[in-house]
């Protein structure tokens, strides 16, 4: 095993209706804060009065600050540093997405720093203080929540960075199954899809031969995203269902999978982004896309995995390792169709004529990343395989 | 899913050879500390000269205090509580086994506190604060070096107590695999055993229909043990093999399994209690000779948990649920046998006509840990499977 360190040392409070507890844990870190959510949405289904009503009871003032889009910008990001500075606030809560979280992040860091919060995100300084950043995920799929990631578009740049630093793991989130009920069904699709990645990614390109631990962990959990995903497309309100996808979405990106393992890359992850960038499609629905295509083109070098990975999760062996690995990426793609997350080009109504330029774009984003082993071809052939 | 709270904020550095960076590490806790360890192994085996020069090379001054011993009492931990006021120190560093850290925290904690340490253990007063506590395990096991438990015995009034709180937690745990190669062939399986009955406790006890990432991950594990054990058993200074099974041992016992799941209870741990007490037996190996004849008790209340656990940890699958079950049992009863742990009285040197006494021992505790649904008829019962 590789060598490692690990630490999170975010508190997770866990449990039904425990958003109401908002106030009591937010008291311990001050008296003003921040209130970082994106659109309407946690107004409509009753987050938003909750919070806010814990909030008062516990006496602690907030200034609202809304409008984060689902990728969030830097404009938005040093709008909220300007005003939370104003009200000179003691920590942030952020209420909604992985978007949501990624912000608060954001704004709790640039509150320390007297340069350009960008800084960070381009790599020029390191983070060395954050106001503390509490959280309640609604959407259970980026797990920001309990990871020390944050994700930003500089719209000037036109640039997505993101980073992680220990400094931006949550103090406190509460994660609570209730949120998730009225999650559409095609958003706990996808985010069942970005789960899944964040867990079979790591899985699928670290260069051990033996991490049973890492392993196990991550086949346990797809199996249980699989299974729990499918209990809550059909009855939206099972607590069971909700709750267990919601645990699961946390552990899957939480740095547990990745622990001890080495060379571990995120190339679907590359794949995606570019898509997003291009066509605005959902993250978890240009991973659905891009996976099975990305299974398909490179599994034969890695054909003990890929069987292993079809025994573990779909319970399929007995042929040989190259029909068994196959077999589990379709498994795994007719899922995805099960579930209504696309698995091509045509699914999403992505035009098949600009893939020079997408390729173009993801092997500059493999150099950034430093993702190695891809070329215009290689990534092209990927591509093409999305639109097949 | 039940609701929970978890967190644990040790932060783990693991690789090899890392205990060279101790001093590195704990400088940021302060300038004197105190050095807690048992008896003579780590200055035979390396770990000693290793962890003071990096205290040296770092500027620390520390005190040492040696003579833990494997089940830590509370005049022990009085006379550590002395020494370091005396000393001053500014935090606790433990090196060694589970009693060695387990003592560690007691001292950290009575250094904060004007009363008598054993108030924390009866239960007559809660912990506000501990001095920082920073561990180096040696022997994979008991995996107090990633939780906040903590384990004392006060000779006077005759009481094993334990307890679990947050201050407790490490604040830094350097796991370096190279440590334990020279842990001798019984205690590495002994150690195995005490790991993977921390596993299976939780998950034979919970009531939870279904808790999928916490059985998962509990399965994971308990393969992982199992194969790392093995390939440790033949070839101890196999890297992998050991790490595997340093970093598994610490996962099965921090909180993870557990977390989310209702009613999990420690029966194993109490029989073989009260064999420990009685008997001065290895706690691994009292565990050997309970885990099978408690298995083979209760399965028949709990058969598609037994028989899932032979599926998902053994392969065995196929046949009547209760021969499933059974064949599970008794391949985890004939690894223990193989790894050298005795698995009845006989093996151990545990003589047959004690029984009674044991069992009234063992009841006592069951109230005390307030584990339910034990009379002394079944305990009797369990005790004379293991005397068969």
């Amino acid at each position: 095993m590789k060598d490692f360190e690990f630490c999170i040392p975010t508190k997770i409070v866990f449990g039904k209706d425990r958003i109401r507890e908002i106030g009591a844990f937010a008291k311990k870190y001050g008296k003003k804060l921040l209130l970082v959510y994106g659109q309407s949405s946690i107004k409509k289904n009753g987050v938003y009065d909750k919070v806010v009503k814990s909030l008062d009871a516990a006496g602690l003032k907030y200034t609202e600050f809304s409008g984060v889009k689902s990728n969030p910008v830097l404009s938005h990001v040093n709008k909220g540093i300007e005003i939370a500075k104003k009200e000179n606030v003691d920590f942030v809560l952020a209420v909604g997405g992985g978007s949501a979280i990624d912000e608060a992040k954001a704004i709790a860091s640039g509150l320390c720093y007297d340069g350009n919060v960008w800084d960070f995100y381009n790599g020029k300084k390191t983070i060395e203080e954050t106001l503390p950043i509490l959280t309640i995920p609604t959407l259970p799929a980026a797990a920001s929540e309990m990871n020390g990631g944050s994700v930003i578009t500089n719209e000037q740049t036109r640039q997505k960075f993101g980073i992680i630093d220990d400094h931006l793991f949550p103090a406190v989130s509460i994660l609570d199954p209730l949120v998730t009920f009225s999650v559409p069904l095609d958003y706990t699709a996808y985010g069942a899809v970005d789960a899944i990645s964040h867990l079979t990614e790591g899985y699928f390109t670290h260069d051990d031969n033996w991490v049973p631990i890492q392993d196990r962990y991550v086949e346990g959990l797809v199996r249980t995203i699989i299974e729990s995903t499918d209990i809550v497309l059909k009855n939206p309100h099972d607590y069971d269902g909700r709750s267990t996808l919601m645990w699961a979405a946390s552990l899957a990106w939480n740095g547990m999978s990745v622990a001890g393992v080495s060379g571990a890359a995120v190339p679907n992850h590359m794949f995606a982004h570019v898509l997003g960038a291009f066509y605005d499609i959902a993250h978890g629905a240009a991973l659905s896309i891009i996976i099975p295509a990305w299974m398909q083109y490179v599994y034969k070098n890695n054909l003990e995995r890929f069987a292993g990975f079809a025994k573990e999760v779909f319970k399929i062996s007995g042929g040989q390792l190259q029909d068994d690995a196959l077999e589990g990426i379709e498994r795994l793609k007719g899922w995805f169709k099960k579930i209504g997350a696309p698995v091509s080009f045509k699914d999403a109504g992505i035009p098949e004529n600009e893939i020079d330029q997408l390729s173009k774009s993801a092997l500059e984003l493999a150099g950034l990343w430093k993702i190695k082993g891809y070329t215009i071809e290689t990534i092209r052939d990927i591509y093409k395989l999305c639109a097949k």
